[in-house]
């Protein structure tokens, strides 16, 4: 059980680093060209499309015209818009392949992923780098982690580090466009689903 | 853009928190009613639903038999299975109607909820309390975030805080099933889907 | 695999009947509540989940405002939307709570339902009746199919009839709206998604 | 409203034509083929990502390990697997790209598709042909549909028959299944989901 709040504790360590390294004019930039945008569609695969998810909910609330790729009423993307990738590797096919018909069709392409020399990384207008895993973060910082993990490198498996901290992320954009829109919890709630 | 980061912190600090609140003796037992299980069941509505499907994807990474309630192949529920909640109100309806469908099929029910004496609480075998934001946290911990809020009660808005340590909490679940199990990082991205 | 043909005809015999008793009446008025909403929101379970989803995808091509319940950008639903619910027996828990969600909130409320005298039934504005599977037809109408069967009482199990019949009805009323609204079919696949 | 009712008929016509044009010794392949796979991943975008939810959602019913490609708790594909792929082109991308991948681990793949010649029917160890729209058929046959067109050269839109059709197939192959698994109806229905 030690494990449990040793492993969340390592990946909040993480997170306090992926914080620390986040670039405040990329932040920035970001920021406006969601304002601009008159579309949103946001996308990931795996876990990171959860996290896509989870964004396009909240900007959904705030009273965006957003759109998750792959939903069924999903409309195409045109000139004006707004496509933003969610990925860690920079390198999923699916992602790739829409960054680049977004470019094609003139909308702008932000990218949120660990890696911006990646191919997604390339194709897009903005990255934004949110810090995953490294190499040197594999060991764990904590003591009691380390003396756990035996064959275990990690107590943060795969994608988890760039998913949680990206979800952490995307939810302090949904803060400062809170401030922004001038918008209160009590409004977001009037835009939460009725249904459940 | 300070706002971004200032959000991010003031969701850690509630982490933080929520983690030393966690119950040990709670969270060893839903691991060794995971590690019994015959048949897993997720559920969540909403940002919670996400979280369900993050951990969801993580179990079948490391070899469970689980499925998300709602999804297309999701068989029915029987004796000896195990049906696990999110729900940090834990008065979501559809929840509390699959827990009761859960108990009177002789499953067992685990409650991920900020609410022990809520409805589905008082339904599940077992409740592990994860905190999300309680009134006292509602005012920001830090003063830059006090400063900039205004009007405004909260950084993390709604369900966010409880969403975010769920989600940190459930992958702590799957590290210590990782050691438990003598699961390696490889082995994991062996069950990793093959199409993206 | 005679039964694969057999069973097809079977449930092309059971649609060509729904289609004889579909009311034109209703089916008119429901076309125009279609044309008048602010909003359209189309739910369903199950492969009733399917068909809902198969419509809201061709509303969407045709350029209405339209979600399905239970995805994630799914905003609440208000006064002069529309809330058009699939569900077979007309008692299916989640529809018949939204379609009440929906009534309360003064949006319409349209049934495609077999059961016109169920909950669902009650509640909804408007009902359009699509025959599925009675009694009388589960008796196979052809030979070959009754000599195949055997103990099965059935070639078209559970709501296969009604799913399929719902499916091509539908379908038909897309075509109407094209035609009123003037689409052609070049004007749709504009608007076809842009990724897959 | 006889638009609804002409429309209807229309696709009927189509998939009356389809039926006999079936292949019934690649049918009987595909039975078998089903029977002896592994495990079963369901595939397809868009509506036809819904037909194979469809699909999908029965042949659970009938007890088969079945998945459907992007769904959250779906298992790598392996030797001895079964992957049926619905796409009326056959040159859907991601489809493609998953009939690569299956082949590349020894698992089957079956093309279900309107376009034998397509990227996907090359690929695929069995093609099993369902006729949509073809330039000849794009002339309604009824003379009521045919004088309510005007400008329009079809009363089904883009895929509709290819659509409408695949689900009624594999309605068709659920029904033989049944018939050779000797399993009722009821057996299906304690199959159901118990949540909804």
């Amino acid at each position: 059980m030690a494990t449990v709040k040793s492993a969340m504790r390592e990946v909040l360590g993480h997170i306090q680093n992926a914080i620390y390294e986040l670039d405040e004019g990329k932040v920035e930039q970001m920021i406006k060209t969601i304002l601009k945008a008159k579309k949103i569609f946001i996308h990931g695969t795996g876990r990171s499309g959860l996290v896509a998810k989870a964004f396009a909910m909240r900007l959904m609330h705030l009273g965006f015209n957003v759109w998750v790729i792959g939903e069924i009423v999903t409309p195409p993307v045109s000139r004006g818009d707004l496509y933003i990738a969610i990925s860690g590797s920079g390198e999923t096919h699916s992602v790739i392949d829409a960054a680049k018909i977004s470019k094609a069709t003139k909308a702008k392409v932000v990218a949120i992923t660990s890696h911006p020399e990646s191919t997604l990384g390339k194709i897009a207008d903005l990255v934004v780098k949110v810090r995953g895993r490294t190499k040197l973060m594999e060991k764990p910082t904590s003591y009691i982690a380390r003396q756990m993990l035996g064959k275990h490198t990690t107590l943060a498996p795969l994608g988890t580090v760039f998913e949680d901290t990206a979800l952490l992320f995307l939810d302090g954009i949904i803060s400062e466009l809170m401030i922004i829109l001038g918008k209160t919890e009590k409004e977001l709630k009037a835009r939460h689903t009725t249904f459940e």
